[in-house]
């Protein structure tokens, strides 16, 4: 269902000024009245705006008791507190009833949906446990591999000169206004508890360090290459499984200049610098078959005249041509106020993409852009900062970064203050590009800080990774991660001497000492008390802890220990089996199973090294692997050797010698 | 100004089982009434509370129009949406316009104050630029001390076998409520914006891990080792240069089991590691001097019959005893509802603390703590986990951690949810410890998890680093850190020759590919066309890069690079004057004042190595250090090695022998 508002343009316009809508919606102009129409199941948005959390109750109450074609709302604007709106509800629909409490209902099922995976129920606990919408929490197995990804891109932001600044989570409600366009109703809003400040919670990284260089920008030695990494905030409809997400962690690098350079070309410079940043980025972190999509916002702006403000609403026109007809979308952009001429050079220009120096070839033939550039010069300086960025990839790296992109006029990215270069990186593969959207993002903004500061000039460029869409993509390519870094077990084994048993804790407690505190291995004990040897075997099995160092009433006694080292997730193995096709073949063990029978044998999980050979998991619940059993485990390829070992069980090495027995094998803090 | 509030004992009932109070107040029960008292500065957020913001002006404008003895105030709950409340205001002073009128003023005088360091205001500026009160921006040089924390802390924490958590920063209200006593005032809530759900933002890591458990309880491997980085929210009284601030950093390590183990003294295996982990953590951070404070809020449940609703109230005045005569203290205590007779027993008994052997013998002997012990048993076995701790302590790593140990019986922590031991890391140096309060604080909760599952078990312990204070404490022990960690930065010197000139940045990405890119050196270049050798060198001394590897005209023909090393702020150097004093005195430069003519010798500021030479300094402004001239640095000594270099300058090093030249004396990622 769509429903339509329509709005007197007097009212409309300070509305506009104010960004005062809080639902996407689209613009059509029909007879002297603008209508404003939008998609039903954001009615409940829309009715919360007009007048708080009581009006939906309101609402449905009159639609109920009477029936009418036009339903006058008169509420006070919630969050500007100025200005009556009067809207126009014209219901599409003759029952109007049935139709407004079926979209509450299925408006309620979509988000029960969206919240399952994080939601807690039975009947066991007090209260419903849940995380708020859209945002959820990371088990060690994922934060594992999070903290990972954060140390690849911590190690490429040092080697960029990058300078770590960390802002407040929440901003003054000021400082966050005006930047964002129409995606400023996303900003979640705080209570004003104690009347002194209106605060929100940031959108983005890049306004707060905006207002960072604003404040500091005597002291800041230029060109400044900030880094950052933190949690953003956008109420926007979550998809948690694409990692698009209410709360999420950005990672930024920019570079902010607090003064035009002499020569303008020394911030193609810095364009490079990102660009190549985020290239190498994310090689690192492993995502290998990728494009950065760039564009430039000067040539967007300069053909056709079309306007800043216009921007969003074409862009998400253009957005539409993968999935519909020109025509549609022609009609669409003259809705939004595009004449038709001026569409058809549109719709010309974005088919423009491809190599570099294909795209710009094409473009400085290109008649139409040519003709449309009212601005002398602004197309023609673009093209040639295009040149010069290719230049310097090239001299900085060869083809390596400049295989990576290509020039796409299609790609227009929606926030407002974006001036010059945009970028946006998403996957080749068109299955992945689709469901995981772009993985990195940014542009130039050489206005936004002036916003702040209007007596001086900021150029900065600079760029986002996606880090909620990488790790949703690494985690599934992956999977099999250890959820703790400890590497040793220091185990007893009880024997029938009590006055021995009762003591060996003190003998673990000394030689967990020995091992973490004096030598630095990552080594645990399991606390408790005389446990039983199988208890310690399934600490270490839950824990994916590979080496046990046991001691017992015997090696106390000969001063010894033994040893022994397990087969766990993580392990590369060779598999050893009756099956022709598994025999031989390399792999990882990416689940364990423990059957139900603490005594009977656990089942392994290979995942395949050969692509080929991996299938495709039915089940929701089972890994995506071959289930084996422990003797088709022929043996374990050691990490970073290419050494193979079977199980290994040592008995009886002399205390003296362990410790250089497990740094052979294994890292420890202190000689790193 | 003292504001007393009476009200009727029925009306206060339900608004007590709400929590509805949101200002630190006292409670006096004066002839069947209850007498609410507070401070007046905090009339602003009662005023507040009772009826959103609108509330102040409006209070303000019937005080100055009206005199009267007795105002009611009527206002609907803010929060709770419920009920209405009955304020009955006494005035205690006679002029109230004025008193009223004050008060704001200096609430407002002091809020500034408290904000000034990090508002930006000129008249230069579009908008009044800060951030929120209670909050802070770190910059560079800060946020790279941050970072070094956070890896210090995180090799502890994976030393243990800490596993990784993250949960979101905003949580679902009902899970917050009901969790943190009287301080759940502090808690922050966000607008209702999408009317789906109340959010909060969390207040401490612990409810969050909570959850978390709750939620996942079927599959936690018990003990689960929770480990947890994240930022928290505290709308308190902030004092933001003692890392007292409104959102910090917490760093929690918890302990948390699924069942309780079959013998009870296995959790004190837990105590024992989350107190050895805080202990060799504190060390690691470069914090030499604390103690580790213990108590069991078991005895202190037990002594007099105390109830948990009484224990925040008494620790209060337990505190107070510091600086007040002990009648005044024993006054409050009973107005608030302690008896004469018990208030003496706990008198008595706070002042118990020391060496943990000694207070456990005078506990063992105390005939007070004996006839109160009501619940009988209780206080033994207290005493007994205390025996046990000494004892793993001692086992684990002798004297070391046991020597950072006492036990303080006036030590009470001010948490709802404590059940058994709790702890608390305070500076030895008593300036600091008033100064800086804890630095780390935590201990046993068996409560919390089970009031999301009543049907489980789950006993819990862990602490939480102090992670603001301790880096409010560090950051002034060391001053002089870079911002960047680049190495090095590839320069060019224009010759003659403006062809060679035209391409030296070509020459410049291909050398910055081979150090960065292919051998993992942590190098930059400035991004600009033909820079001067002087834009160069003050870009390598604005961010301390030391190594400079240059080229130009003559050695791009030789095939050879020059090379310069810089002295630059965190340089240990050793000082050659003409002043006895400091003459061959060892110390760190800890900044360098660039003067006003670009042209003239820099100045560089000298922290000496040995403290008794250290000045105060008398401005805000100055380092405080030495001043002194380069011709005053005698030698520099690298770093983590004894030899001295001076100043370096090599001319034509063979391009093929620069690799080998810099990996010897410089980290690169490649080979570590």
């Amino acid at each position: 269902m769509l429903i339509k508002i329509a709005i007197k343009p007097q009212i409309l316009a300070p509305l506009m000024y104010n960004n005062y809508f809080s639902w996407p919606f689209s613009l059509v102009i029909k007879q002297q009245n603008y209508i404003l129409q939008f998609e039903t199941n954001l009615m409940y948005n829309c009715c919360l705006t007009c007048g708080a959390s009581k009006t939906l109750p309101f609402l449905e109450l009159i639609l109920r008791q009477r029936t009418f074609d036009v339903l006058i709302i008169q509420a006070q604007a919630f969050s500007i507190k100025q200005k009556v709106l009067q809207l126009v509800l014209y219901n599409l629909h003759t029952k109007k009833e049935k139709v407004t409490k079926k979209v509450v209902e299925e408006k309620k099922e979509a988000e029960k949906q969206e919240d399952d995976e994080y939601v807690c129920e039975d009947e066991e606990t007090s209260i419903r446990l849940k995380t708020p919408r859209g945002t959820r929490d990371y088990n060690p197995h994922e934060q594992g591999l999070r903290n990972e990804m954060m140390a690849i891109i911590k190690r490429n932001f040092d080697n960029s000169g990058g300078q770590y600044l960390e802002t407040p989570v929440i901003e003054l409600r000021d400082i966050l206004m005006n930047k964002y366009g129409e995606d400023e109703k996303l900003i979640y809003e705080l209570q004003l508890q104690d009347g002194a400040e209106e605060l929100c919670l940031r959108y983005d990284l890049t306004v707060p360090l905006s207002r960072y260089v604003a404040m500091n920008r005597k002291k800041i030695k230029s060109p400044f290459k900030a880094a950052r990494m933190g949690r953003v905030y956008r109420r926007d409809q979550p998809r948690m499984t694409k990692g698009r997400l209410r709360e999420f962690w950005q990672c930024d690098y920019d570079i902010v200049r607090t003064a035009m350079p002499s020569h303008m070309r020394d911030l193609v410079f810095d364009d490079m610098e990102v660009i190549a940043l985020i290239c190498q980025t994310l090689m690192d972190l492993g995502v290998e078959d990728f494009v950065i999509k760039l564009n430039n916002r000067k040539i967007l702006d300069v053909i056709c005249g079309v306007k800043n403000e216009q921007v969003r609403a074409i862009s998400s026109a253009i957005d539409k041509l993968d999935k519909r007809e020109w025509n549609q979308v022609k009609e669409e952009m003259i809705e939004k106020g595009i004449t038709a001429e001026c569409a058809e050079t549109i719709y010309a220009f974005v088919q423009i993409k491809g190599k570099p120096h294909e795209v710009l070839e094409q473009l400085k033939k290109n008649k139409d852009l040519q003709a449309y550039n009212k601005i002398p010069g602004i197309v023609s300086a673009a093209i040639e900062e295009f040149e010069l960025l290719m230049e310097l990839l090239q001299a900085y790296h060869g083809n390596i970064y400049l295989d990576k992109v290509c020039i796409d006029m299609s790609m227009v990215r929606g926030l407002d203050y974006y001036t010059g270069i945009i970028l946006e990186a998403v996957f080749t593969d068109p299955r992945l590009a689709e469901d995981i959207g772009s993985i990195s993002a940014g542009g130039r903004y050489d206005k936004l800080i002036q916003g702040f500061v209007p007596s001086q000039e900021f150029p900065c460029v600079g760029a986002s990774i996606g880090f909620e869409r990488i790790f949703s993509y690494l985690l599934e390519k992956h999977p099999g991660r250890s959820s703790t870094s400890t590497d040793i077990l220091v185990c007893e084994v009880s024997g029938k001497n009590e006055s021995v048993k009762d003591i060996l804790y003190i003998e673990r407690l000394k030689l967990l000492e020995e091992l973490k505190l004096r030598n630095g291995f990552s080594c645990e004990i399991m606390n408790k008390f005389k446990p039983s040897f199988r208890d310690q075997i399934n600490y270490a099995e839950d824990r994916e802890i590979k080496w046990l160092v046991i001691i017992g009433e015997e090696e106390l006694a000969n001063n010894t220990v033994n040893l022994r080292r397990l087969t766990l997730v993580g392990d590369r193995v060779i598999i050893k089996s009756k099956d022709k096709k598994t025999n031989g073949q390399k792999g990882v063990i990416i689940a364990v199973e423990q059957p139900e029978d603490n005594d009977k044998a656990f089942f392994f999980y290979i995942k395949p090294d050969d692509p080929a050979l991996q299938k495709i998991s039915q089940s929701k619940d089972k890994p995506n692997g071959w289930k084996l059993t422990k003797k088709e485990i022929g043996q374990v390829i050691e990490q970073n050797k290419e050494e193979t070992i079977s199980e290994l069980q040592i008995t009886g090495l002399k205390r003296s010698e362990l410790i250089a027995f497990l740094k052979a094998r294994l890292p420890n803090s202190l000689t790193q």
